[in-house]
């Protein structure tokens, strides 16, 4: 089952059901996401006996999936692009056996073809290509043999970074403010079977591709998680409950080979050319860049639909 | 004006109006304290028309004055603390230029008067008294010198801190997580007039009195912040547009005079002892344990009323 939600006016929008092949739609029997997430067994039900879907699905009158939520956490989870961003920020933090995961505002996430607002070019404007999940309620010390049974959705998300302020940020140990602005959702939140056997040991076994201005950037392997999500889920909730909606990410999709699939965001590459080089030559993003991004599996489908953002000077643009 | 929330089975509760007095209420025209923060200059000439009070107030039946919120973001201004926090974690992070801050769990503000759960016991339980403000929306980008405007209540809050999480988990630069389990406020959210001139240059000129089981355990004063809040409402909002209703607290309030008016919070006298005598002594917090705080005027009275939580076993409590 694939899920969307179109723009009516009011902040958390309508859910609709996409039909299989991507055209059409159903509005859902449940009003909002973030309603059916809290009680998703009732909801799954009667969203999953849709089998009509008489509208035809106009991507330009989506938001994202899940437009804001009460709480996002996301993780890093890709050893490859820790190190490499080890490198682009030219220093180490500690790297603990458990995964890191910081904590970043909820109350917008940007349609999938939205502009995207940024206050400052100067700022080092960045992309960063995840995955995530979407979850229902968790109870506080659920471990992670029960926490993947909470994941209800998958999600595929652009965690728009603004580097300048992110070393800083970072070195203060309390997390990024400045450095994260809201991300970004592709447009369909889809239920794990709908990746077949491409979701395993709960990782996202699919390729993301990455094109920057129309070029490509990055096409690398969602699977090699240091940890899976149902890891995540459960680090999240250690001394916290969830609340249905929580969504949680991957950090930036990464492989060892990034020199043959490149990288999800730039710093990475900056991060490669210093090791290379001595020095970073990419420039980060200006006004009017677009990035464009879309997982597919082997067979060439992109479940998750296509994101594709521009950056606008904030104050010029209604997003 | 001083606002409160009433339990009424829903999860944002029933906002009322309390009496000059503090001992009855009336019920507000709008209905919750998060539709009023989206439409403040409406809301507030609504609200401050009640002139009649005719209902009895039963502290047990307030919620936190904004039971969840969309966004809580967690400053550390009093200099004299985050010295001591040094000492008590055993390292010292980058000490920036500008306020450090935090995101953390929103979801949830507890009751002032709550059992509040914890999953372990073992972890370092700790209190961190603060004082907080509530913005309507304030653009991304917008200057300190327009910030302060935004601020449209001042709450009292305690921030619930698990230390033994806490270093490792800021030694990766992303900030909290598991260290920060959802925070306590006092039961009434007040309008910036309702401290006279003890608001100034945006900060609250008021002794926040915490006592621990019973015991007097700080006496500071709210008002040698290094940054105003109309900093931290500016720092908050400098890339992103917050939201209505975000949350931004001061971080534990502490005084450079420690050793005469105490701590709020038991990892700064931790710090004191670790100066002291090369190691800390006191313990953190117990199953049963109770903490109590009370902001008060010079002449007494305690404008955001008491906020006392007792500790309990997660799966133990209703709360």
């Amino acid at each position: 089952m694939r899920l969307a939600t179109l723009d009516d006016g009011t902040p958390d929008g309508r859910l609709i059901i996409i039909s299989p092949d991507g055209s059409a739609f159903a509005f859902a029997p449940v009003q909002t996401l973030q309603t059916a997430l809290e009680d998703w067994a009732t909801a799954v039900a009667t969203l999953g006996a849709v089998r009509e879907f008489p509208e035809k699905l106009d991507l330009a009158r989506l938001l994202a999936p899940l437009p804001r939520a009460w709480q996002w956490l996301d993780g890093s989870v890709y050893r490859s692009h820790g190190a490499l961003m080890d490198k682009a920020l030219g220093f180490e933090p500690f790297r603990p056996d458990w995964p890191p995961m910081y904590q970043g505002v909820s109350d917008t996430f940007y349609a999938p073809l939205a502009d995207v607002p940024m206050v400052d070019e100067e700022l080092g404007i960045d992309f960063e290509g995840e995955f995530g999940v979407i979850t229902d309620r968790v109870p506080a010390g659920t471990p992670a043999s029960v926490a993947g049974k909470h994941i209800r959705l998958l999600v595929q998300i652009n965690d728009w970074s603004l580097r300048k302020l992110a070393g800083p940020e970072m070195k203060t140990g309390f997390g990024w403010i400045g450095a994260k602005p809201p991300c970004g959702m592709a447009p369909f939140a889809i239920t794990p079977d709908e990746l077949g056997e491409n979701w395993r040991n709960f990782r996202p076994a699919l390729r993301l591709k990455v094109d920057w201005n129309g070029e490509q950037f990055g096409d690398a392997d969602g699977e090699p998680m240091a940890y899976g999500f149902d890891e995540l889920v459960a680090h999240a909730a250690r001394t916290r409950n969830l609340v249905a909606g929580t969504v949680i990410g991957s950090g930036t999709v990464s492989n060892e080979n990034y020199r043959e699939i490149g990288s999800s965001c730039i710093a990475e590459r900056r991060g490669i050319e210093t090791v290379d080089t001595g020095s970073p030559k990419t420039e980060f993003m200006k006004y009017g860049d677009t990035v464009r991004m879309e997982a597919h599996l082997p067979d060439g489908r992109a479940p998750f639909g296509v994101l594709e953002q521009r950056i606008v000077r904030a104050g010029a643009t209604s997003a």
